[in-house]
């Protein structure tokens, strides 16, 4: 199987594991992409009763097209399950998300959720983080300071672009990607960079999934994370 | 004397820390708007050669209007010195900003000026901050639960309005004032603000002023903070 077919049997897993009456979180990226069909397939098919909480323009659309009701974050108590894509899982479940630049919505979404499963063909798991480049979103204001305190700080940043000008993201706001190649304490980076004013969020999700979704040549493998 | 005559008569003090070739941050704020005016009243008068950099769209059109070069933060090297309002300064220097709802791109220049200086009337200087309403801004995305949360931790949260609609700050965040009366550790509660996801930045610029100009009955009092 090529990585795409890893994806999307991974994405038709994930799908079983929502029931009639959620309110669902749904990620971004080419994986979840996957998993949204396979949902609007079965809303269609079954008529499941579910609300759908998107976490880009991209997804909201998508899922809009496929006939799942989404509603906006604010106007939903709580998220039951949210499934989301990641850009690298570590052994203690610890991830790297961002790689599609909707890191924020889909942090906001995480944190409001009962449960999280990430979706991921295996390439993505990893024994360290950190050779996936580290996406932080900053306030485009001020953004060459910040850059050139990362810099300073020895943390390799690069503007993600989009052909010649600056990559925005629905919030309008700039990302930077650290290529540190081996991040030894994800735990103090994250806390360093949310300290620095003008950074907004960074794609570090550490003590958040509950359930991992690998796709293997062999079949889909489901790990747990934290409860 | 009126608060509005402490506030031209502060603005017009300040000035005179401004010298030829220097880069000036230019708050935001009634306060400041005496300031700028004094400025290109300077710039006029003696073809001083300064740059500007604004903290907002509002302070960049009154700076434009008389004359006064701007530059973007990112086009600049570094700020020489930023004079800006403040809403609560207390005995240790440690202020409250963003009543006008500019704290972000405020905090922004200050934390890449060499020196600061706050102009305030008397009425700001306190013994202890929070009975001014600390400003916090948030991601509208997910505002709702932060707003819930803050309310759950007992901050006394309120979304500022402007008429019936949420108040949008330049950057299209909202702003959550928090009532809290006494703030007993500001530090504490800026590094539990800091960290909550949605939120972008709080109010308390903390161990940042170097010196606050006040305006009294008696005439300008200049006091000196940090160096």
């Amino acid at each position: 199987m090529d990585q795409n077919e890893l994806k999307q049997q991974v994405g038709q897993e994930a799908v079983k594991y929502i029931e009639d009456g959620m309110t669902v979180g749904l990620g971004t990226g080419s994986t979840v992409r996957y998993m949204v069909d396979a949902l609007g397939k079965r809303v269609q098919e079954e008529q499941l009763n579910i609300v759908g909480v998107t976490t880009s323009n991209r997804t909201t659309k998508q899922a809009q097209d496929l006939g799942i009701t989404i509603k906006n974050i604010d106007e939903v108590d709580h998220i039951d399950l949210t499934i989301d894509g990641a850009d690298e899982v570590d052994d203690n479940f610890q991830g790297i998300k961002g790689g599609g630049g909707a890191l924020l919505w889909e942090k906001i979404v995480a944190i409001n959720s009962s449960k999280i499963m990430w979706i991921v063909d295996e390439s993505k798991m990893v024994h360290q983080l950190g050779k996936f480049p580290l996406p932080v979103e900053v306030i485009p204001f001020g953004s060459a300071h910040v850059f050139h305190e990362l810099q300073q700080k020895g943390y390799n940043p690069e503007f993600r672009m989009t052909n010649d000008t600056k990559f925005l993201t629905d919030q309008k706001n700039y990302i930077i990607d650290l290529q540190l190649n081996r991040i030894g304490d994800p735990f103090g980076l994250a806390d360093d960079l949310v300290k620095m004013v003008g950074v907004v969020e960074h794609g570090f999700f550490l003590n958040m999934v509950n359930t991992v979704i690998v796709g293997r040549e062999s079949g889909p493998e489901v790990l747990h994370g934290r409860d």
